[in-house]
């Protein structure tokens, strides 16, 4: 294969981002040959603006059958994600999903299971893995240089939004049409980062959600969580959509020092001893280890959205690695699902979670929901 | 009276330092008159330091008997403090008394009782309230420039202390010795400026203490607590001893904006209108209230202990209303308190607590403690 032909599936505000690119050639080796959308305007937009090369699809079956690709872009809404990656498995295509990777685990999981069983190229849309801010982040981790992390506190409540956004679709911050609020809306890209760049996951989570705390709205809009993890440290991840200015500071403590990630820059107090050596030998009252304030490099750009596109169309053509391998979905996904879960049960939470549990939870509240996943949001028929 | 005659007891680390300043009039209508100090090296000190003017004591009854002072200065170990300063009403005293207020609140509410029933004036050595950044941050609070606060996010874990601190004395990070560890030792004035600052107390309290995580010792080094107010609002306060360089950042969130208070500055991200008044006209999709960023100055010093000492002095002779009234110690060890409690059992404790419930737990740790509290540790014998 030399160029591999892209279908995209869905054209909302993430897919026609994503389509501009592809039809500019602005991704080597990629070529945009199909799209599906079952909203007439949007296959109208599509008509006029993809050119004639692009063919149009109303119905995945169609679409997914039609032979016109190799791999599919999705930017549906959040639930049908897995359910939409399965089906272009089963045709034996490659996919790359917009995140979330969905609403519930239970149901990622089925669609990692389907992606490892068809051997295709599967990425997640996680373009702030590209983000240099927290590449540097992951490599003073992983080289070594901040010591075994002893804390991990994230405050992100610099999401705001009016109550006039959420009025702007029925379905938003509906349990029935997005499965969620803050978390699964504005945070999966920090979810999946507050991991990703310490390479370790809680083992359990305690977790305070408030629902429609600042707006009218049925899901979380409000978020305080604490975790522990296996070596003993702990962490923060405190979110909400509902402050002015709001904050965006990722502090993470470890044996060498501390590391502030806040307004683009990364900040790290390194100790010239670590603190558990200085600990070991010190022999006064109120001493405490030599620290340097380093001010650390940030070089290069985010690569956005046409970055992950690009590395994915370069796995497949190449077997480049994955920066975001789409198995790794669920454990931001894991991390929301257990912060939903026990609030719902007011407890601690053990990871992974129980799948069965939070799925039934996540049922009780749709079937009182406001919007009526069926009417109001589902676009596809999957 | 024209002179208020002051007698200091005990002669530790803080009652030495108070003496020091008092010998050397620097407290304008206060004299020392007294000291009592059953340790034979600190009285001796004393001897050589203070003058023949300073009637020396070893015996606590036979000083609060002796008529040679109008008020005390309590700097004795945290334990002895309520049963100290009741004694000292008892004798018809004015009490300063040094911080914490005591070990566990059901024995500071009897301190409260009868410092009320003396009529007498009672303070507490909170000093970090004349710090000029926190009665700074009390004024944006108070006048309503932040507007309604939404929450308060304290990280103080700048408190490091290595395991030769805490093996330097035996009753040293014990809960017979000191009863309890970084809440009540490093924290007392956090944990007040905390409530302080904003007028309000936390209703309920969920917190994660962890028990010589980082040293060897029995009691909290690490704790991170959660809390709700009635208003709604939640926080979080997070400290421990076992790291370096370690963070002291006050955040909070209001209405208005928010204030950070950090390396010694206050910085308020100002909205230049509330956050309720732009949500509910604002009729767009992602807008957000315009903010002005803020360097708020702070001028003056702290006063340090002087100021608070000069303040009761003024107090006593003048009416000058107290910076640090004594009955409001309660609320920062309600707070210490809680949090334990609340680790303990394993659950949320409302507040007030039950101070019962928290007696009963902790004469359950000092039955193990590996300091015994009439041995080790108790230097009046009250």
């Amino acid at each position: 294969m030399e160029l591999v032909r892209i279908g995209m599936i869905g054209l909302g505000n993430m897919g026609t981002g994503h389509a501009k690119y592809l039809i500019n050639k602005e991704v080597k080796g990629a070529v945009l040959t199909a799209v599906c959308e079952p909203r007439p305007d949007r296959l109208e937009w599509a008509r006029e603006n993809l050119g004639p090369d692009v063919q149009l699809f109303e119905n995945l079956e169609e679409f997914l059958s039609s032979g016109a690709m190799d791999g599919v872009l999705i930017a549906t809404p959040h639930y049908d994600h897995p359910d939409v990656a399965i089906r272009a498995f089963q045709h034996g295509l490659h996919v790359l999903c917009e995140k979330p990777a969905g609403v519930y685990t239970k149901q990622v999981r089925e669609m990692n299971t389907a992606a490892a069983a068809s051997g295709k190229v599967f990425s997640m849309m996680y373009n702030q893995r590209t983000n240099p801010l927290y590449t540097k982040l992951k490599d003073l981790v992983s080289s070594g240089e901040l010591g075994e992390v002893r804390r991990t506190n994230w405050i992100i409540t610099n999401w705001y939004r009016s109550q006039s956004y959420y009025d702007s679709g029925g379905w938003r911050a509906t349990w029935a049409g997005e499965g969620g609020g803050v978390l699964i809306n504005q945070d999966p890209h920090q979810l999946d980062l507050w991991q990703w760049t310490i390479d370790m996951m809680p083992k359990r989570v305690r977790a305070f959600c408030y629902f429609g705390k600042h707006r009218d709205i049925e899901v979380e809009d409000d978020v305080t969580a604490f975790v522990e993890y296996e070596n003993g440290a702990t962490g923060l991840f405190v979110t909400t959509t509902g402050e002015a200015p709001g904050t965006n500071r990722f502090e993470l403590s470890g044996d060498r020092g501390k590391i502030v990630v806040e307004d683009g820059k990364l900040t790290f107090w390194r100790l010239r001893q670590s603190e558990r050596e200085f600990n070991q030998t010190f022999r006064g009252g109120f001493g405490s280890p030599e620290c340097w304030k380093c001010e650390i490099p940030i070089e290069g750009q985010e690569t956005g959205h046409k970055g992950i596109t690009q590395n994915w169309v370069d796995a497949i053509l190449n077997g480049t690695p994955l920066v975001a391998p789409g198995e790794e979905g669920i454990k931001g996904l894991m991390l929301s699902n257990a912060m939903l879960l026990s609030t719902w049960t007011d407890n601690w939470v053990d990871l992974p979670i129980d799948e069965e549990l939070f799925y039934h939870h996540l049922q009780e509240k749709i079937k009182t929901s406001k919007a009526k996943k069926n009417e109001a949001y589902r676009t596809f028929e999957v």
